[in-house]
């Protein structure tokens, strides 16, 4: 399964020479699922995602069982992962979640913020307010202890509730996630609504706030078809960290589509012809999301799967 | 059907005001359709697709019925559309071909060529040059009535036996083409493998050889996800005029993947948010794209259908 000579690598001036995979398949992707999950599948996902090259994989989340049943084995899953030699970043809701991912060793944790009032509430139960004020004694005792914080922005492009999000709300919550410690921002179109002039002046706008590039990582859903036209925005405003899952796994349960999460072989496959080192190995990584595909019992919505998987038929 | 108030506009300086779609639907699209389509039903997909804002509907293949049978009711069609007030493009593989178009007063007519030899035995049973000698008269007597030709070039990215096309070879059959007298050239990615350096490396290089980006047209395939992507690449490079397929209808039969062209709809979603004119109508399109799905029987691969019309249920 490989995709031969093609496509073709055809560098673009001004784009970034390499780029960061940030895969979310194996907690994004995976936390939805209606079926559960073995957690020896999940531990064997995640290594077949560091042997397809991947280098910063989130492994799973420390939220309260209840909420999230689907990741209620993170203290099985994440002792049996720890000694990859890559990056396992975790999401941790509260500070109950901080102590359970810290007491396994964890040091890369995430926070889940919302741009948006009714995401806020919906999801969290809070003011967006209320939920920042939630996350700062995890931000702080996290950095504290050496370790280094990402926070996920939700709905930083429209809202299912409320339509289109103004930028400089969006804005507003990136200065107040930073301004905690957060070292890292990942800007997230949950309901895949974005365009690329959109995802611009976003980018622009943070430009403007003093907030480096380099701390900014794009979350892009497919669910119109978008994520990689808005990815292809963001690396021409020089953003060097996107976050994929392999085989598209995954999405979010209020937006109310077959599809999710950009690909990450849609992804690679365009990378890989800017010439844009990414580190994985396409085969391999396509072949992990067939294989993980049988796990589920569902075909995988990503076109580049589908397109390398069936010329092996 | 609608889309609300998203995406929200928010254009990007230095892409251009309007794009012409040109809408491929009708003929691209239902040309390797297994399931015979009736006339009375294309000539309703045809209407419907005027209501929904195009202007541009290629009508149907006047193509030998041995080798295209879907397309058997040409001249039945034809006259049953004629009188919309749009342009009805129409393809003509060869003299026979044109008089049967000229007969039914068609004056807007496509010739079909290959920029690889591969391709070219495979379709047209002809080697490049063959081909091109075969389409001059065609071309020639087309502009001798006043019409206007439209030369669709396959396989300008990646063949799937030759694998990457080099840039000059696709250079000297557009040369070529636009030398007999072609009008417009769609350059075409028909197995979908081209990225957004190389489309740009390819207009670079047309305009380089003096041929005016007025006269070009892309032609994207999503077997890989990367259409939309390589049309944000198109327009940046001033491109005005996209091909596209009304619920993503078609492909090629030759590139094995279960997607194919580009989604009208996923384009015009983006084009909305980049603040470009199109004249379409989102809710009407996606309407006729659901409707053409159910004649067909089995759903429409475009993404933001599948959304949008997810949304109603």
């Amino acid at each position: 399964m490989t995709a031969g000579g093609l496509p073709m690598a055809v560098p673009v001036e001004g784009l970034p020479a390499r780029v960061r995979i940030h895969e979310v398949g194996a907690r994004d992707g995976l936390q939805n699922e209606k079926a559960t999950v073995p957690t020896e599948v999940k531990a064997e996902f995640i290594r077949r995602l560091a042997a397809a090259g991947l280098t910063t994989i989130e492994a799973t989340s420390f939220v309260h069982p209840r909420w999230v049943p689907q990741l209620a084995d993170a203290e099985d899953l994440f002792p049996m992962v720890g000694d990859l030699p890559v990056d396992l970043p975790v999401l941790v809701p509260n500070e109950r979640g901080l102590d359970r991912a810290l007491a396994l060793g964890a040091r890369r944790v995430a926070v889940f913020a919302s741009a948006t009032e009714s995401f806020a509430k919906a999801n969290l139960n809070r003011t967006v307010d209320e939920a920042l004020a939630m996350f700062e004694p995890v931000v702080s005792r996290a950095k504290a202890e050496g370790g280094h914080v990402r926070g996920y922005l939700s709905m930083c492009f429209g809202d299912p509730w409320e339509g289109p999000v103004p930028v400089p709300q969006v804005v507003r919550v990136c200065r107040a996630l930073r301004d905690m410690g957060c070292d890292e921002l990942s800007l997230g179109d949950t309901i895949g609504v974005a365009t690329p002039g959109h995802v611009r002046a976003l980018l622009t706008a943070l430009d403007a706030e003093g907030i480096p590039v380099e701390a900014l990582g794009v979350h892009f859903h497919d669910t119109y078809g978008q994520a990689l036209a808005n990815t292809l925005a963001a690396l021409q405003h020089g953003v060097t960290t996107v976050d994929a899952s392999a085989g598209g796994l995954g999405g979010c349960p209020y937006a109310k589509s077959a599809t999710g999460n950009l690909a990450t072989e849609d992804l690679v496959w365009m990378l890989r012809g800017l010439g844009i080192d990414t580190g994985v190995d396409l085969g391999l990584l396509t072949a992990t999301s067939v294989w993980m595909a049988e796990q589920l019992g569902r075909p995988s919505p990503s076109r580049t799967v589908r397109a390398l998987s069936h010329k092996e038929q």
